[in-house]
Order: C-alpha cells, then sequence, then structure tokens
C-alpha cells in the first residue's frame, strides 16, 4: 500500500485523514495513543524526531508538518480540486491554512499544553487563562470570514483542507468552554463538513464528537 | 510595478525579501518600523488583520503567511529553482520550512515577545528562559541536519528560502546568547547565505548584523 498516516484521534492529523478519505486513497491509519505518549517513543521519533502527528509515508518515505502533509496530497490527487491551482487566489486560501497552522492552533497548544512553554505551574495557569481568551477571537475572526464569503465550504461547493481544519479547531474551543453555536457561520460549515460521506469515516474511525461543549 | 513588500529589518519578512530580490524582480520595499509598532496602525491593519509583515502585494493582491508568501514567489519564478518541483523531495523541503516556521519561530517569539502569552511578569520571565534553552536545541538540530546533509547550501548548489530562514534564526538567536559560532555547520551556511550578492544586497536595505552575539 502507498500510503500510511499516523494520526492521534481528535488532533490536526485529521486534516490529511479526511483528505486520504475524501480522495478513496488506499491507506494504512496508524493510530497513536497521544495520551499514553506513544508519540514520544524510540520507535516514532525516529520517523518523527518532533514527536508529532501527522506523518504521511508515501512509498516508505515520511513526511511532516500538516501543511507540506495536505500540499503533497493535493499534488498526487489532482482531481479534488481541494485549492485553487495557481495564481494570487492559491496563494490566498493557503495563506488562510497557514493562519491556522501557526497562528490558531499554537494558540491552543498554549492552552491545551502549557506545560510545553514553562515548567512554572502559576506561570501555566497565566499562559492559559490569556490564550483561552485570545481562542475565541480567533474563532470569531473564522466566523466572520465564513459569513463574509457566504458559501457552503471554505472555497465554494467543495471541501478544501481549510473546512477540515476549521472542524478541528472548532471542537478544540468546544473542549475549553467555547461554545460552537456562538459561532453560526462557522459551525454552519463544520456540520456541514462533518455530514460529508468521506468526512463521517473519519470521524468514526477517530470515535470523535465534534462538539465537546454540548457533551459537558 | 507589479510586486510590493511589506518588510520589518532583521523579521522573518528578509526570506521573501531576499526570494524578490534573488529573482531579479521590480518591487517596492515598504519599510514598516515594528519597534514603534507601526504594524499595529490601521492603516496596515487593513491589509493583514494579523498586524505582522511580511506582505506581498501582487497586483494590487495581498498575500500574508511567509510560507505562502515563498510558495507563490517560486510559483511566480520557476526559473530559479528554489525548490524541487515535486514528488516526496519537495513535500520534504517544504517540511522543514514549515518546520521553521511553526516551531523555531514561535520559540523566538516567546523569548522576544513573551508578553504575547501572558501579562503575568514573573510568567513572561519564565517563559523566556524556558524557550531560550529550547530555542538552542533547535539551532542544533538545524546544525546537525545541515551538516549531515554536507552540501553549501540546504538544498544543494543553489539558494533556497531554507538558507534565508537559516539566516534570519540564526541571528536571532545571536541576539540571545546563542553563538553562532557554536554551531559550525548552520554557521558556515548562513556565512555563505550572507554572501551571495542578491542576500548581501537585502541585509545592506534592511541594514542589519548577523551576528549580533559578536556585536555584544
Amino acid at each position: 500500500m502507498r500510503f500510511a498516516l499516523y494520526y492521534g484521534p481528535g488532533a490536526c492529523s485529521f486534516v490529511p485523514h479526511v483528505l486520504l478519505e475524501a480522495a478513496g486513497a488506499e491507506f494504512e491509519p496508524r493510530l497513536l495513543k497521544l495520551h499514553k505518549g506513544e508519540q514520544r517513543e524510540p520507535e516514532f521519533l525516529a520517523i518523527n524526531p518532533n514527536g508529532q502527528v501527522p506523518v504521511l509515508v508515501d512509498d516508505g518515505q515520511a513526511i511532516n508538518q500538516i501543511v507540506a502533509i495536505c500540499l503533497h496530497l493535493d499534488a498526487c490527487f489532482p482531481e479534488q480540486a481541494w485549492l485553487p491551482t495557481t495564481g494570487v487566489a492559491r496563494a490566498q486560501a493557503l495563506s488562510w491554512l497557514l493562519w491556522m497552522n501557526s497562528v490558531v492552533h499554537p494558540t491552543f497548544t498554549h492552552i491545551f499544553m502549557p506545560g510545553k512553554f514553562t515548567s512554572d505551574e502559576a506561570a501555566q495557569q497565566s499562559i492559559k487563562a490569556h490564550n483561552l481568551a485570545l481562542y475565541g477571537q480567533h474563532l470569531q475572526r473564522l466566523n466572520d470570514e465564513i459569513a463574509q464569503r457566504g458559501a457552503p465550504f471554505w472555497l465554494g461547493e467543495r471541501l478544501s483542507p481549510l473546512d477540515a481544519y476549521s472542524l478541528t479547531l472548532t471542537r478544540w474551543g468546544s473542549m475549553f468552554g467555547h461554545d460552537p453555536v456562538s459561532f453560526p457561520a462557522l459551525w454552519a460549515l463544520v456540520q456541514r463538513t462533518a455530514a460529508l460521506p468521506a468526512v463521517a469515516r473519519v470521524i468514526e474511525r477517530e470515535r470523535i464528537r465534534i462538539n465537546m461543549h454540548a457533551a459537558t
């Protein structure tokens, strides 16, 4: 089998997981139990020294970093038309993907794993509170951008990595008190995305709930 | 003129600044005085709501996020052959660029602007110390990877965005006590990069010193 994907349930590996499923690719999903620290075991560190998912294996060669993986899959499955193929339109779509990856995602890391940034426990609490407020602003910005675009998905009528990443980011917010329902355009897009058959299969394989706020 | 680039001297905007210069592109360099907060003025926030450089303007359209800009320039100037054009080789090169952008760069942000992550001053000091140690590990990893590759530049005989970003990250470390000389393979690559005529022109325009450690 050409492809394998190392993923953690509910981690940002959800995004390439969705792309592989949507493309109808044959691939081996390789589950890492992140809460048990399997990403820090020597066997996995030999594959990705960062100790992070996702890792895509293509014909035995490992590719790290979610955006690099999404771009690689985009190149492997051009018929999926996940992204504009050329010009400023492509650059601006990638810019949003990179914003999610380099701004919103790390804000969540400060909430979820403040111990990555300091060993001082009081400082960790302060970091967590500060970034929780910031995360709400990011979700609001996603919501406003989606509302302004007014399309079923980020880039129109079809799924893109932006939709899958939006679902993941919304779900993460919902774990820490940001009720998705208060971001109506974002939440509508997330629900539409979750209802796509390929996405629904990944949600089932990862055994995740989208709205963790409702679950509490 | 087709292109304009918003940059801050010594910021990561150095990377697309180098690419534009290396391509021999006509472009208008637009300096933002980051220490005076010009990136947070309404005029600039209308261009990039994140209040960050770089922003590339292509024919009146703004593109944010350094990696999106590098990929756009790569598409605009294919004859420069900055990156492998296809396959896993391209994905793995992008993976390093993304690692610099999403791991090493934010580690520096915690050192340089700990106030972005908490308003508590004691917590800021703790964050700064923790990330300073981490930053040294990242520079070591860059050094080891470059040493193992054993080529003049990251991807062989020619400049790539990885070389310009490595220069920037090395310079940042040197501002906070990480002597570049202690990372010999990295430092040799940075010096080779700085000596390229296009890079030297950008260094002169931005009026930056590469080794701030030696300057102290």
